[in-house]
């Protein structure tokens, strides 16, 4: 297979083929993290801006080291500080950018869709780095490494995804990766956040914690992120944590080699107990370097089809 | 000529000849950022502060990716984070950032002239990256390496500068070098903000943009600065639109080749239409390009002549 | 002597020989940022997170510039953009550090011990910038370098410390490492900023500046720090200057060649007179240079000792 995107724009798009092929290049960079020094000269002379209109730290920081451990030149722009305040539109913002032979424009941005409409007016290469609760494409990427490494492969296997399942372009984006590559995908949640809907989608939605996970090989614990819900979609976080947060006694109905996944930053005592968080079936902290991995995979891939 | 100056702080300061051999270093620098390794090791081992007093997105990435693309070590200090908080003089901080054996200073401050105090008090470069309404010295150099690059030359050259030339540090650094290179030079706009007083520096005052524009070879339309203006200097932007925005239907009377030039961020469709902003005559997407090529002129020509 | 810790905790910490050894290591470094190429790629292809949960400039600066030129790859991180806010533990956010595979996290925290705290759950290296009121050792370590230099030892060397002792983290650190040198520190300032508790740990406490500093080898002029008081502990800024702000005055009974030091930034005319700081006397500046030197010593030491 050859690589011929100039954009990572959603999982959506790509074929399992093209997934897989990602997978296995990122398997190629974990390699260089793990060396003592920490680097390849794959971009140098190439210039990567991070442009994140919405706040992020943790996809920031991966993406940064990521391009560094690449040997990019970087230049980090954030929403507050840039010309969006004086009026300009995002397309204008994003044209002066790119005339400034930039090759890789790294986006976050809380309008769903906003880094597809960009990619089509842009010589440049652009990676979504979050789109409101639409795509998380490498989050999904670095989940779907680790399963794989894991596990060994997705036929069959069984995922259990827990939580917001309506605002989370992570949820969205593992769903659409997973079908792809053969994975069976339950969501679950209180009624309010996971709805029927997603049915049509193909995956199973169920709104007993048990019943989704007693037969997972997989569960993936979305965060309750507070600051995204105007409105009450559950009574308390005490109450959400009573019925859809893993603790030990989980661990009565589920599967002995079952994967307790997060995309973090975790909340504790709600929805993961935090000694699970700490526990044997935890791969949270591999995700984060995985993270690296794949951002590293994407990176470089995306990069060898931007136009000089 | 040699270049001997460690600062760069206004086009005020320079002969015509040191201006025309900062945008001859520039031309040799554009090819650099055409190049697939887009970094040169000129400045390696250098360290440039870039220290923004004042809120600033475009300027402070070009001038960033210039840096990079010199090979330079970059640290960016901005005002709020700074000790200026706490109550250190801006001279003080300046030694500081100096005994940190930093080579380069670029700076922008409200303050007109406070890059010059800075200069005289310290060994290493200091380059003016805007200082109040005064002056922008690498913003009109990308401006006249633009319109030497698109029209060959300066002399007998008809160049308009249309908008609120009171507060504009763009508009005196175009002036001032535009003068030293032999083109006319006619500013315009509503009286409050284009006062007669501007004759005495040798530029043709004008309240009517037909009678400003209909011969011009160059129209450089400057941004309505919302955020500079305290008092009201004209009734609305659509008024202001109306008398002095550039639309299709100026090119009634404007020349078939009239540069459109524009500093950015642009406010479409207020001092100039999208369409014109978009279409054939304007050159505001490439000023952006040059004005990276201009930076690394600027940021190399200053530091040979740092004292080690 | 060998180095053998991966942390840099605190100067309590450490023995006589291993400051020793640190300020010889610093010596050395000095050299580069003399030369015309400031660099060395001792720490290529490491990477070195500055996380700084409270402002600081010119210790992050410093920081920066130090691993700059050491060649690491550098990611900032500061608190208020970072997940910190989003409820996630401060172990939790370093353990995500720590899985990018980053090999130094250097740190600023408002908790004392917040440092020390996480060295112990990790395997990369930490190095303090600052806990809260208890120490900053680099800062120490850049004081103790420049007495060495100016006066050739420790040993029997008579060392004032004035000002707010009691919230200050400087003069803690000052104090452990001047004791383990072999010189004698006075403490002076208001009572209600200099207890006699003071004298537990081995300096002579004395609320006379006169009687404080007539004998003194060193006098180190604290900031007063209007941010970090909450109540008040002296009437007026103007009543602390005439008490215990050093003067031109104050050099009719100080020693000839008393240093005049001040960690920085300066209140001019509070702690210490306008024309004492750039008098002959005071060796500010370089402080801020060797700064640089102690801390390129700290980063290399320290990164010979994380596990791979």
């Amino acid at each position: 297979m050859q690589w011929n995107r100039k954009d990572l724009l959603t999982l959506y798009d790509l074929s399992g083929e093209e997934i897989e092929y990602l997978l296995d290049t990122a398997a190629e960079f974990k390699k260089v993290s793990e060396r003592s020094v920490k680097k390849v000269p794959a971009l140098r002379g190439k210039t990567v801006v991070n442009f994140f209109v919405e706040p992020s730290t943790r996809t920031r920081v991966s993406f940064e080291l990521a391009e560094q451990r690449l040997s990019a030149d970087i230049v980090n722009m954030q929403a507050q500080a840039s010309s969006l305040l004086k009026g300009e539109t995002l397309l204008d913002t994003v044209r002066n950018i790119e005339a400034l032979q930039v090759d890789l424009v790294v986006m976050r941005h809380a309008a769903p869709g906003a880094q597809s409409f960009i990619a089509k007016h842009l010589k440049c290469g652009v990676i979504n780095a979050g789109d409101g609760a639409h795509a998380h494409p490498t989050q999904a990427l670095l989940d779907l490494f680790t399963i794989r490494e894991k596990k060994g492969g997705f036929k069959g296997l069984k995922v259990a995804i827990i939580g917001d399942i309506l605002h989370s372009r992570v949820a969205r984006s593992n769903i659409w990766g997973l079908l792809k590559l053969g994975a069976e995908v339950t969501v679950a949640g209180p009624a309010t956040l996971v709805p029927r809907e997603f049915e049509s989608i193909g995956v199973r939605v169920c709104h007993d914690l048990r019943e989704a996970t007693s037969d997972a090989d997989v569960v993936n614990l979305l965060r309750i992120q507070h600051e995204r819900q105007n409105a009450s979609f559950f009574p308390s976080t005490g109450e959400y944590s009573r019925f859809f947060g893993i603790k030990a006694d989980s661990f009565k109905y589920l599967k002995k080699d079952v994967l307790i996944m997060h995309p973090g930053p975790i909340n504790r005592d709600v929805e993961l107990a935090g000694d699970v968080a700490d526990g044997p079936n935890s791969v949270i902290l591999e995700q984060v370097t995985n993270g690296l991995a794949v951002r590293m995979a994407v990176l470089y891939s995306v990069s060898g089809c931007v136009q000089k």
